[in-house]
């Protein structure tokens, strides 16, 4: 499949990435829209479960999709780690990268228009729009250093999911479950840290359209996730590569 | 298998995906009866989170169950997605969509016996018998633009997962995984826009049941999913069908 | 196999279909044990989302464990469905109803066990131990009928499911999960109406342990899933039999 | 592969299945923080439903990335388990069991210090950083006893689903569905009784941290969950151990 015909692929998905996952947290995550914690109790609303769920099927349904057009990254970071781990190709990360952030940036629009399309909707709170932040705009209150290692290792083990559910000696076809899935489980995991990144372009999508300074934050929400995944691909190839024939051997035998 | 039998189907299916759907929407997504927001919490209930899970399971559980029969479309966007994909004959339309519109209405009649059969129960709130609306009946309030815009949208991605993950290259067996949580994701984001829909059939089936109201807004849930999933259809076989033999074996050797 | 040794199976399979889907309603839908509505909010507790997760689980897993020693039934209506759809010979019903049977009463005694385990414990509300009934025990108040045909269409479609995505024509390997996600799916309907049976032997099994009026209810979970099992194994096998070859090349050659 | 490089990945995959299942508990479980039963309710956070999922999709996830180099055990008593079914070398138990405490001390470790990442945090409750307990600490007040059986019974049950799901008869790839979401079910039952161990390592890897009133309680889950888990390999072995052709052949000549 020609590149060009790859980086569209990058675009839906990374597109239905942000839609998916940060839409939910913006229309659905409380509901009533006038629920207010402590006083009432968010009735239907999908708390931070369901936006954990809605991640991580964003991942699954996309890798079903489109995972044999493009590989189905949709996060830079994921593109870094495979490229450390010697699964893809220097030059094509700036294209993927470029496809899947403008992909981000279009979802982030439309929840924008579609959020904004009912009467009393406001960019409130520390996380308007589902955006990523520490200190004042971690959900939780988190400082810098505990927002900078939850995210390094989340996307660690992320890409150490990707790698090995994806390495020819794991069963074929389960790797979008298993990498859909564990997105869910990191997002049910670091809600509360950072809103959960792991991905710069989910990150830079929403917060373009979130003020100036949530956009200032977005530069640990690039750097964390792209070392950690870089870790993996350096510490899967290097440890985890398919053994020689002679050491697959050894080992049957010993057994 | 004859049309017949494959229509039979269709109907057994769809009439599934409205009473599993609506069904549960209606009967258990929020429990106690009485309870009632803010006052009191919604004990036991569902929430929208239950109700998306509930939609997802009937298309992967019968995806499983019929798919070998008839292809499982139990959605007349589905069916119209398909053909503009190239993917389903348009001699078989019309049956197709006759048997699903008509599986759903039962399903409708069936939610409303069940729901009627205990002492209080009244069509009450903004969607009875969960149907779908915009407006005054968009359950958080949104107008016809944001609900125009959100159904032509995730009916659009809807069709690219079904047409991807039934593709020959996407890894065998797994689409009724795909597509069914795809759903699920589709609901966990507009439930409060819409109450969801994507799917022409589902809207008709309960909007019989709930007065002419609702019944008058039905017509956009037959526009848009449908436009969505043409758009979808022609896309996806234009920009993603397999390529050449020529092609194929040039991006093999660049990377 | 031989016969005892799946019987041992089944035993074990229904005993963990109850444990785990009964148990975990009665341990942990309402935490804390104290929180009782309107006052108080179901802090923590699984609410009717996570009992329907777990029943489905049940299956799910155990028919990944012992679906290949004895195809893993686990419910009397199963039994009853698989042998009207001439998969299930007749000589084996009854060995295969007892084990179930003594399987669930043995979960039932068992979570009697642990649930009494704490100080406080009482056999209280419409449902103790998770039984199931109609009228005065339908959770939400529902009448006989209604009960029994929630009951009858459940099982109806839950067959339905098990002999489609068991058929040789459906792709190998996922009928576990068709067929414990289409258990969750109608318990997540139907809760509130019955408290879900759609399985002989899980009524019995807890209600034994529960008082003579609930056990005076069992009669409805004998009756309604297995004549919904029956209809479904007769409609299945003479609508949507494997077509003769003949019919296979017309429809091949109409598309 | 050399046992090193398999110990490396029973290290990573047990610090993941304690950093994502106790994490998601410690950092997620209740959302606001200030959220306190009776008086408010749990707003956003994941109940026991969210955190049993979480355990689960920690297996599910690293069986899918390390199955295929270590078994991916991540669980002592897994191993004991897989030993007792004879499908583990004992020389091999030790450096298994080391490497899993290995890997849950550092989780509990970096949850200690992500948690500790916002003013306001302490060890409080009677289950702080997601410890197991028995009398004062389960959760729900419940007894020695129960406790011990509810451990012995649970694990004996995920045994026999790792073992039958990863028989040569099950179907290929799907164990770590079958297994992860057996240890969400599990959760789904005892997260009230025990806080649900089954894995000595866990309860070791967070009780470190915990203080030592309960770390005093540790002993429990590493008797109970072996106990059930050796049973598990016993029965399976002896009683489901692929039969003899001779016995195959009669069974298929009797259906």
């Amino acid at each position: 499949m020609p590149l060009t015909k790859r980086c569209i692929a990058e675009f839906i998905g990374t597109f239905w990435l942000v839609l998916g996952g940060c839409g939910s947290a913006v229309l659905a995550a409380a509901f009533p829209y006038d629920a207010k914690f402590p006083e009432t109790a968010n009735f239907f609303g999908l708390g931070f479960l369901g936006v954990a769920l809605a991640f991580g099927l964003t991942v699954l349904t996309m890798a079903y999709a489109i995972g044999h057009i493009s590989g189905c990254h949709l996060n830079p970071a994921v593109s870094f780690g495979l490229w450390a781990g010697k699964r893809f190709p220097s030059s094509e990360l700036l294209p993927y990268i470029i496809s899947q952030v403008l992909g981000a940036i279009l979802a982030g629009g439309v929840i924008y228009i579609i959020a904004s399309g009912r009467e009393g909707f406001a960019l409130t709170g520390s996380n308007p729009l589902a955006t990523n932040g520490f200190g004042a705009h971690s959900p939780g209150g988190y400082g810098l250093l505990a927002c900078l290692v939850t995210e390094v290792i989340l996307t660690f083990i992320f890409l150490m999911v990707i790698l090995g559910s994806t390495d020819t000696r794991a069963p074929a076809g389960f790797a979008p479950i298993a990498i859909g899935m564990c997105l869910t489980l990191i997002h049910l995991i670091s809600i509360p840290v950072t809103n959960t990144s792991v991905n710069p372009a989910r990150s830079t999508g929403v917060a373009l359209f979130a003020g100036t300074e949530l956009f200032g934050q977005v530069w640990l929400f690039w750097l964390a996730p792209i070392v950690g995944a870089i870790i993996a691909g350096f510490v899967y190839s290097s440890v985890f590569a398919t053994p020689s024939i002679e050491e697959e051997r050894r080992v049957r035998e010993s057994v």
